[in-house]
């Protein structure tokens, strides 16, 4: 997606050969333009797949996709990384790793909201060991749900998680593929679209 | 706003006399179509006062502040509840209690997203004691920032953060007021919109 390689060319901050922070369009401050345009590129490519809600974890996957879901007509679902007040009963769980955090923490999501019958599109900000991933999967799977694909907007093509997923069969669009942090600079995969 | 009323009565859960579970569509699963609607009404209600940013804090902050700014043409600041990997520098942080759950906890926005230049929009979804609102008015000020006013999806008018706010001078404009959770029901603040 030209518009988002360009946002991140512009904005993006080269943090280490790892690292990139995008902290002024996507995970802190937020370009609600931009966001509409990611929302209509994940309804666009999922269109044709009959989803009935997204799945997305907090916090920032949060604005991608509700601009995705009200292109598409469908409720989100924010899987919480934290216990909250009111979400306490029939909860679906699921371990997500964090290898930068070197911790494990639990994701939630409520059985009241997703069920045998939910064709899903998991969206999420970034991709790179997969861990978060694995965990909406996971929550899915234990819903009975089915999976149409996985939308990120920015993978990160050097990190093992797009591998991970694509060799267990999932579909995954991810809009950016960033292939290498070298010397400070984001090289950009050709190929948008590798499923 | 009579949509939002609407939702309330027709979904939201009353769980005691103080705790009003809207799960369905705001804190939990979202919906987008509500979400606009609430965006352009904060939007229509802030259109003349040149708001250059919205100030938010995540995680249900995040879709109608997204919705407010993609219909007002401005970025959405989240603010963060804990530590990230890549927000690390020149944070501005408010220190806010918990009333529910007991506790205080650091809130905090990068000083980059945000100067005296801004004229600001602070969206919350709930308006209860008023410590996260507070919280928001705190790292405005410390940022130099003027504050146009708070907009609330949901105000707990039996609790003390709409008083204490609008006390201080403070423009607060809540889409819908709960005057009570008696008996399991909701009953609305016949005036929707009480400076």
């Amino acid at each position: 997606m030209k518009l988002l390689q360009e946002k991140i060319q512009k904005e993006g901050i080269v943090l280490s050969e790892e690292v990139l922070k995008v902290d002024s369009f996507l995970n802190h401050q937020v370009d609600p333009h931009l966001m509409q345009a990611i929302g209509m590129e994940f309804a666009e490519r999922f269109r044709a797949d009959n989803i009935t809600k997204i799945l997305t974890i907090e916090s920032s996957g949060i604005a991608p996709s509700v601009m995705a879901g009200l292109e598409l007509g469908v409720p989100v679902i924010f899987a919480r990384k934290r216990a909250s007040l009111t979400l306490n009963n029939n909860l679906l769980s699921a371990e997500v790793k964090s290898f930068t955090k070197k911790e494990t923490n639990t994701i939630s999501v409520s059985g009241d909201f997703i069920s045998s019958g939910d064709k899903l599109l998991i969206i999420d900000d970034f991709l790179a060991n997969g861990q978060a991933a694995l965990g909406l999967l996971d929550i899915a799977e234990k819903a009975g749900a089915e999976v149409a694909g996985i939308g990120i907007v920015i993978e990160k093509g050097f990190q093992q998680g797009g591998r991970l997923l694509r060799d267990r069969g999932v579909r995954v669009e991810s809009l950016a593929i960033v292939d290498g942090l070298q010397d400070g600079r984001v090289t950009f995969r050709k190929e948008e679209n590798t499923l």
